[in-house]
């Protein structure tokens, strides 16, 4: 199940793809609530998807938690600049929740920054009160997943050595399309393209630290709270954006996360 | 003015404490509201400040933001084991507002580090949207000021080299014991006790980076809303909290926030 939330008609609402309708093109069916708080009761609304304007299909109350080097490939062409080899755990750090945009929104390059950079990643939107649940159980705590784009001032990044400011602008976390709540991701591809041409290509098979393992982690250091949202890394080929390009993030089975770049 | 949330008859309220009646006690008066957005009306209603539970003054819709190595003798005490010398520009981290707790409240040491230490700092509790402020403005955007905690698992914090798990955990943010919206803070005492014995003893007179540098920096990188906490470093003689002690910062014309440790 596909769940967006969308503005029509001046109103902001969840809702659920209905891609039932051959021909008749894909409708939202408006929900009464946030369904990670209220469950999936419907108003009996129904729009175009063509006629909704797609946000950022949550903005946690907490936290957006991420992790850094779950991916092979990217920790290799990483080592010299933001030092270090591969993690014995999951290592952690946070965005915050004023970093969010949706589809279609500017990522904006910050004038003290000349190397802004994209990172494609999968998201894990929390559901339940999560603290420290067993890796075994930890996939009943996630609501869903989307796609991400773990913006990153690299410059500042490496000035830094604490990726917080790097990686904490306004508008660097663009988040969506969509949450799919029952994906297979045993090997999906996670894409990234800049004007069209990929950028970043790699799978979930490829991920150093498993999604259970991450939840599992992070629900050790942190409650977890209903709309937290966990980036779960980027593969290898992150690379600069430049204003006037278009970025997209696409996960297989969940959709493309598309955002230019002012 | 000392502004106080708190927990009477059931109910989660603000007030404001009446110190002016001599031998009466303190008073609290109940605000209608959360007074960074609703103002300062009250309802009618007094309490004695005794009868009262005192809680976290606020609770971050957004941020905890934090700066890294802001006093001198702090920077030198810490070279070797968190590396580097002194920053050129506030170090900003973040902590999730998970980790916040109140005046009373435990603080709890986790299973997975036995080197839990405190950083008793001041604290400033932002009061409008505030992005990319000029330091001359920057104050004009903060409600007021309280004592904060920054505790720290040593161990995960030097493990991880990110310091987002060792200073994210639940409790690790004990925050009050209220919000005096207009202290004198160019030469105030930051004193932090475990068990009644001074560990720490510095003055804001001390801080390398401004109050207002800080929240012109922060503003910089994060819209700033109304409720976050930004913490403004900590002087040095951090050291180890163990299971029974009781840990204690007081930060001059603001008051006490005392935490037993678990």
């Amino acid at each position: 199940m596909k769940v967006a939330r969308f503005q029509a008609e001046g109103e902001i609402s969840y809702g659920i793809l209905d891609e039932a309708e051959q021909g008749a093109g894909i409708e939202i069916v408006e929900l009464t609530g946030d369904p990670m708080i209220a469950g999936f009761d419907t108003t009996g609304r129904r729009f175009r998807f063509e006629d909704v304007r797609l946000l950022a299909p949550v903005i946690p109350r907490s936290k957006i938690v991420c992790v850094g080097k779950n991916y092979l490939d990217h920790v290799e062409e990483m080592r010299d600049e933001t030092g270090g080899g591969l993690p014995e755990e999951p290592l952690l750090f946070l965005k915050p929740n004023t970093s969010i945009v949706g589809p279609g929104d500017a990522i904006v390059r910050p004038a003290i920054s000349d190397r802004v950079e994209h990172e494609g990643e999968l998201a894990m939107v929390i559901g339940a009160v999560a603290k420290d649940v067993p890796e075994e159980d930890a996939l009943k705590y996630v609501f869903g997943f989307t796609a991400a784009n773990d913006v990153t001032a690299r410059d500042l990044q490496i000035a830094d050595g604490q990726w917080t400011r790097g990686k904490g602008f306004d508008t660097f976390c663009p988040l969506g399309p969509v949450i799919e709540t029952d994906p297979d991701l045993s090997d999906a591809r996670v894409v990234t393209r800049v004007n069209g041409e990929v950028r970043q290509d790699g799978s979930t098979a490829q991920l150093i630290f498993s999604l259970s393992r991450i939840v599992a982690h992070a629900s050790q250091a942190f409650t977890l709270l209903p709309g937290d949202v966990i980036l779960t890394g980027t593969p290898a080929g992150v690379g600069r954006l430049e204003p006037g390009d278009t970025v997209e993030v696409e996960i297989e089975g969940i959709g493309i996360l598309r955002n230019p770049v002012r």
